[in-house]
């Protein structure tokens, strides 16, 4: 069949290279590279592994005879050497093709871990291992592709001319792999400052600063829950923990007083969302720009009588509604010096006795909908 | 040649997929796509231009007949309607192929500027004019190739094959170059969240904050002309402005006193260097710890008598020594509430009488070599 349609499969490579290159998370990205190597290939099943060190990680495998596999299967390091299979092609850089892992001769290095298959009573056969080379020929990690099945789904071997193919398809996937990681790492270190600036810019690096990687964090599972999209969520996480920033304008004397301010010094208090959004809002990131909107109308409330600027209702932006509503439940729900944390019905009754008065009433109907992950999330981020 | 050997060029466009893929900036990723473009097609002349808003932006020119026609052609912008051929190929998102651009047939609704052939004395004949569409079928760019050429150097016309193969090869580039531009606006906004976040903190918000945002690419300017690679020269431009976030542990009343600090308010004054470290240092990301090791010594003196450790020489970590002479550097140049700036020349003289005192001469040494570029970013980033 391949070596007739070559020039088909090489045009569905470029259409897959493609594809592949355009995905943006890492997990529906190796889920389509894992896919479209089994389609190449016609494998029943598959797995991936990443390298991180000097160990392959398991990340996903896919099945058609066991279709569920993917949520029971547990993940398990492998070592890059040459004693497993995927080890060993990560290792040596070399694709490993066997017709029959039930055969493997023994003066072979490595061998066939036979659990899987026991586990699940499947039965592996041939296998084709791939390492995913990236363009400076550095293995990334391993492709591992199992029961090549002919047209008549009888399982076979696999070709030369297959592997020759998904050779070029593992340094595509490579390539996309590698680039979806450098990304996520550039995220990473944008979220990381964000959230280390602004809790030593607000507490003076007193706090923790889990207060506001809580509160950012229910602020976008409050925002998916009302049906916003990934992009608008993942601006929400990224912007809201800079909602106080403009707390760097107030004095030291009023930040840290112990006792009660008086009227004066809470007109000054305030004034920290007008300077929050001073701060931010002449940037040309929307993300800043949008973090500056949150500065300035996170202590609006509902019905009008918030401050900075008294705005009503929808009057108010959403992202200022939400992480009102956010701020408020995480600063109720933990002890602060002055105050032991508040039981969890008794901030669930406040939140809605204050329905259409301090909050809006989708966004509290998504706080409900989305309270067992905020629980989950205040659980794992105590302090 | 192409039809005999579709196989091979197919098999190429999955190498030259790889190799685009790779490419980490736009100027080298726009550059190759170009040159690939150009060789697949056998081009003798070339121009890539990316969408902005409603207008393209010409970026590039590559001409084998004219060799340094970069370096002089001036940029301008094409409105995306049907009256230029690029533009008209973002409007409809057809490929258009020219046999003789000096021969449209006058119904059709663009025609071709004779502008660039008659200030280059250049004779353009066949074009093939391309628009990029990324996964999603959106134009993000246009191709421009002219004056195919036969194996003897010949001006020929393009041909059905090369438009289909050019079709894939600018789906690739497009998808290519949309992954950079999302890279890099990440990178972007992370740049411009640590300017405003460290201008906060420092300044209270009473500096525009170009001090940072100078001193930082001084930084980078030295470290380059001392060898440092780029992804080196980068993170140092990355996290230098945080070097002073360790003010925000600096109570009010010193940081904003008017008058000259007492030893006492001197020596709390100096904890903004180890305050700084404890709020960076026990990060996950690598910038933020080098963030942490420029905040601990960027005060530290190449003869020992600096603070707060009193390391000397290479024991000062090579990102505090260069760090410390762009800081001062700028404040010597900058004029402040309380000083004048001082002469260019005085500093210069200062910076060659600390050599082995305040600073490292390797340092100093990078500093002059790069002093043009340090100069005329101080005149761009003036107050």
């Amino acid at each position: 069949m391949i070596s007739m349609n070559k020039e088909i499969i090489l045009n569905e490579l470029i259409n897959i290279s493609i594809l592949i290159s355009s995905k943006s998370t890492l997990n529906d990205l190796l889920d389509t590279v894992l896919k479209k190597a089994r389609d190449i290939t016609n494998s029943d099943a598959g797995s991936l592994y990443l390298k991180e060190g000097n160990r392959l990680i398991f990340l996903i495998t896919q099945n058609d005879t066991l279709k569920d596999i993917n949520k029971n299967f547990k993940s398990f390091p492998i070592y890059i050497d040459k004693h497993s299979i995927a080890g060993y092609a990560a290792f040596t850089g070399d694709i490993i093709r066997i017709d029959d892992v039930y055969n493997i001769p023994k003066e072979y290095p490595f061998s066939f871990n036979i659990e899987f298959d026991q586990n699940n009573n499947y039965k592996s056969t041939s296998m084709l291992t791939i390492p995913m080379k990236d363009n400076e020929k550095e293995v990334i990690g391993v492709l591992q592709l199992i029961n090549a099945k002919d047209s008549e789904e009888k399982i076979v071997t696999y070709s030369n001319e297959i592997e020759k193919i998904i050779e070029s398809f593992a340094s595509i996937a490579a390539v996309a792999i590698k680039n979806v990681q450098l990304k996520d790492s550039i995220k990473r270190a944008h979220l990381e400052t964000i959230y280390r600036l602004s809790v030593a810019a607000e507490y003076k690096d007193t706090d923790t600063g889990t207060h506001i990687k809580r509160m950012s964090r229910y602020s976008e599972v409050i925002a998916r829950n009302m049906g916003f999209d990934s992009k608008y969520c993942e601006l929400l996480l990224y912007a809201s923990p800079l909602h106080d920033i403009g707390k760097l304008g107030i004095p030291d004397a009023i930040l840290t007083k112990p006792a009660k301010l008086d009227p004066d010094e809470w007109d000054m208090m305030k004034k920290h969302t007008t300077m929050g959004y001073e701060i931010l809002k002449d940037s040309s990131e929307h993300l800043i720009k949008f973090a500056a909107s949150i500065a300035l109308s996170h202590h609006e409330r509902y019905d009008g009588n918030g401050y900075p600027n008294r705005l009503k209702g929808e009057n108010i932006p959403v992202e200022g509604r939400i992480v009102a509503l956010a701020d408020v439940f995480d600063a109720l729900a933990t002890k602060r010096p002055y105050k032991e944390p508040w039981p969890l019905e008794k901030i669930l009754d406040l939140i809605q006795v204050e329905r259409d008065k301090q909050f809006d009433s989708n966004v509290i109907e998504a706080f409900f909908k989305g309270l067992d992950e905020i629980l989950d999330i205040q659980s794992r981020l105590s302090d």
